[in-house]
């Protein structure tokens, strides 16, 4: 596999080249990074979805095992994509070196992850219930299910993790383990480490003997594309990762097909982190300390990130707040993902700065080039908070709202409040147990994912990991888009009634 | 428990009468039975929610024993509404009281078959990641997940099922069992039978000491007032079968709203069933007298009616549409639901009949009295059914179309144009397999359910079961209406990572 970038999209294995370019831009810098990319049309839209419409039959049939190959096959190409990929990825996103190493190893884990699923068979969720041919007053037929793949899946790049939310990322990993084939929108952001990253899907796929048409990549910058890419009627469900009004735009057109199709976007979170009295009495400088790293990891550049601090007033809080506004100013500005990105978050950092009741406690160190996102830590009373449902819209990047309560009964106030989201986070000591139990249904009814004494960035790859919320956390809240439970997003079941053991799936022969 | 009508609806257990009332009809004698019924308002249906939402939590909270206890308790009192119930349901519905009888029995055992689910436990979905402290370079934290239920969930009576499909039935079982609320839209076409099934809730509700609000029901003959019902922001998910048309409405009320919310509607289905050479060879007149049979139980009122016969043209298959043809007039017309399916389906066959290119085969007994229903069995080339997709649309009731095909090609063809369906059949032989391996990739992507050598009507409650398929068969092919796995469509997961054992659920304790 030659990792070297042509500016082509791919129709499977076929890589195709037009007059139409965009570029990718260095946040860093500003300026355009070479070589251009090639615009899919509308016509090339069709052809990557027909083309996985017409393997998919072929696709879902090889063995787990073949699939768990295929998957451990990419996941050894992307491991091994090394220097030119990290280094191109670092031009297009300004995320620094280490991380993107970490993440191109979180992306090959995750799909070996997904090939262990599929080498377990738990996901396919058999029940037989067997003839009785003597019930009375009539005989129960030999009932017996399993789950197949939905068909071909659009999956969209996110920008904030190149790797291990984009090309081969969770969706993609997860639909190709389901047994559906992939069509990815590249994000336009990082077309280069797409491209890189397709080519080694395709050689996997060349690798591993399975039909062309299992993967192919679209690409391009407008809207157009993703919205011809969701219509398409071979398509049978969606994967993404963005904005909310991105996000709320493909439930659109998802929902107005002729056939709706399930559309699993994960959108907007505000992470709430309570801080609880005994915790933050007998840890507040050390709560605040990693308060900042969290809020400042990856530029706060996570769906998880912890926009929301919930705490009751008290003079621990003060010195927590003191701690965190003295310890904003020593992390630095970085760069951003995008220009766009960029813009967003001063544009939502100015809101909360200038809403009528918001205190602005301390801020990061300044800007010092381009795109370069400065943290924000503000505060609001309650009832303020309350009556300005617009402060707990996401600011996605390094910003914060710490929302003042005064009484027990505004606590819980503030979060039966809040929508829905990917996690919430309680700082609890042991004093503070009974105050949780009052607060945890309010929290199970409004989060994908409940910790205790740890930050929500960082979302660990496994079985029990719930990457998912109510709307709009995501447009599906029965679902996880991390965790090997993410491939039941992309399965429905099929019961086989009295079919003769032959004609019945290997796996539910008796 | 009396078992009295009074025609009041219930928010809670507070029973409402109003002073604007609605009749049933009675199907056989197009007449108005009595007493009137109260038609709930707008602010009726907001109470009812709000109602359900208060008590969410605490309803969610009490333990799998105490709930599956609860839907033993309404059972048994399903159980013993006896001959007032029946009397009522072959008022409002014209069906047999055999089929009534059985109809209760199915309803009590579907809510017992939950009960013991939810003993099982295995709807939980538990997943348990246990915490490794040494883990490099960074170490994991201990991730455990529970399903747990949506919230309150606004279910509609189906107008073909007064017991099993309508107040306690599959979705309510479903959602109870889940430890989702439930606010019940009543049939307006069984409001009698409607209010003493709720009744029979309501007072295991009070037997089993549960809140008020777990359980209540709204009536009226309107479509706005389950529009109201999906609109209200209490209700996090819907349950429905009825018309395309009615299920098409729902989806759309429900993804408008501010936070769209999931939508089970079971709407449209034809049910082919495809008979295959050596089977027609061998036992074309027994299959045509069972399919006869099939066609025309319950009036042909079953979402599985086979309204689509498939066969390659073959001596054999003269054999059989003759067989058809001769036994179709010894089959009694029968009194619909209602005078509006009854007009729908008359409108329906007159559409088959006058198409330019179907033939009628033969047709049942004449009508003798109001809203009675004749059978009626078409037949048509494939080549014109390929040319005409309005032939593949739904007509409720005991009419079928025969599709002729020509060569090998055509079956899978006719198949393929197919859209999605709640079952599919395969009237087979052993000479047979060889065709029925093509087949079955394609029935698969159509159909909940496969059948062999079996017919679609009757629709075993068990764990592998799958009432459900691709739109338009269902709104959500990925989940089934009958059947123990119905629990998970009002489920989602949620995870608790690192919280300290004793405020973690019991369930996922160590």
């Amino acid at each position: 596999m030659a990792a070297q970038i042509t500016g082509g999209f791919f129709i499977g294995s076929r890589q195709v080249q037009s007059a139409e370019r965009f570029f990718a831009v260095n946040p860093a810098t500003a300026e355009k990074i070479e070589p251009g990319f090639s615009v899919s049309s509308e016509n090339d839209v069709e052809q990557a979805c027909a083309l996985a419409g017409s393997i998919f039959d072929r696709y879902r049939a090889i063995s787990s095992e073949q699939r768990a190959h295929f998957l451990d096959t990419i996941a050894d190409n992307i491991a091994a994509l090394g220097e030119i990929a990290i280094a191109r990825a670092q031009a297009e996103t300004a995320l620094p070196q280490a991380r993107l190493s970490g993440e191109i190893i979180r992306t090959a884990n995750q799909l070996r992850l997904f090939a262990s699923e599929l080498r377990d068979g738990r996901w396919q969720g058999l029940r037989i219930d067997p003839a009785q041919p003597d019930r009375k007053p009539l005989p129960r037929p030999d009932l017996r299910l399993r789950k197949i793949p939905l068909g071909p899946v659009a999956v969209f790049g996110a920008s904030n993790f190149p790797f291990a939310f984009s090309v081969a990322g969770g969706d993609t990993a997860a639909a190709l383990a389901a047994g559906c084939p992939v069509v990815v929108k590249a994000h336009p952001a990082h077309p280069g480490t797409s491209e890189l990253v397709a080519a080694a899907i395709i050689a996997a796929i060349k690798a591993c003997g399975l039909p062309d048409g299992v993967f192919s990549m679209v690409a391009g910058s407008s809207n157009t594309l993703g919205a011809t890419l969701v219509a398409n009627p071979h398509i049978r469900a969606v994967g993404f990762t963005g904005s909310r009004q991105g996000g709320l735009a493909l439930m659109e057109i998802a929902a107005r097909r002729a056939e709706p199709i399930p559309v699993y976007a994960e959108m907007s979170s505000i992470n709430p982190v309570i801080l609880l009295p005994h915790a933050l009495e007998r840890r507040a400088e050390a709560l605040a300390a990693a308060f900042l790293n969290s809020l400042t990891m990856g530029v706060g550049q996570f769906c998880t990130n912890p926009g929301l601090l919930v705490a009751l007033e008290s003079p621990a809080l003060e010195r927590f707040t003191r701690a965190a506004a003295g310890g904003l100013p020593q992390k630095p500005a970085a760069t951003m993902l995008t220009p766009g990105i960029f813009a967003n978050y001063n544009a939502g950092v100015a809101r909360l700065r200038s809403a009528p009741h918001t205190k602005t406690l301390g801020t990061g160190a300044e800007s010092q080039g381009p795109n370069c996102g400065q943290a924000f830590l503000f505060s609001v009373s309650a009832a303020d908070f309350l009556a300005s449902p617009k402060l707990a819209q996401e600011v996605f990047g390094p910003s914060s709202l710490l929302v003042r309560c005064t009484g027990d009964e505004q606590l819980p106030a503030v979060l039966e409040a809040l929508e829905g989201q990917l996690t919430a986070t309680l700082q609890l000591d042991e004093g503070d147990h009974a105050l949780v139990r009052q607060l945890l249904p309010v929290l199970e009814r409004k989060a994908g994912r409940i910790l205790a004494n740890g930050w929500p960035t960082g979302v660990e790859v496994a079985h029990a990991m719930v990457h998912g919320g109510p709307f709009p956390a995501t447009s599906d809240g029965r679902s996880t888009s991390v965790g090997t439970l993410a491939i039941d997003r992309f399965l429905r079941p099929v019961c086989y009634q009295d079919l003769p053991q032959e004609l019945l799936p290997p796996e539910l022969r008796a």
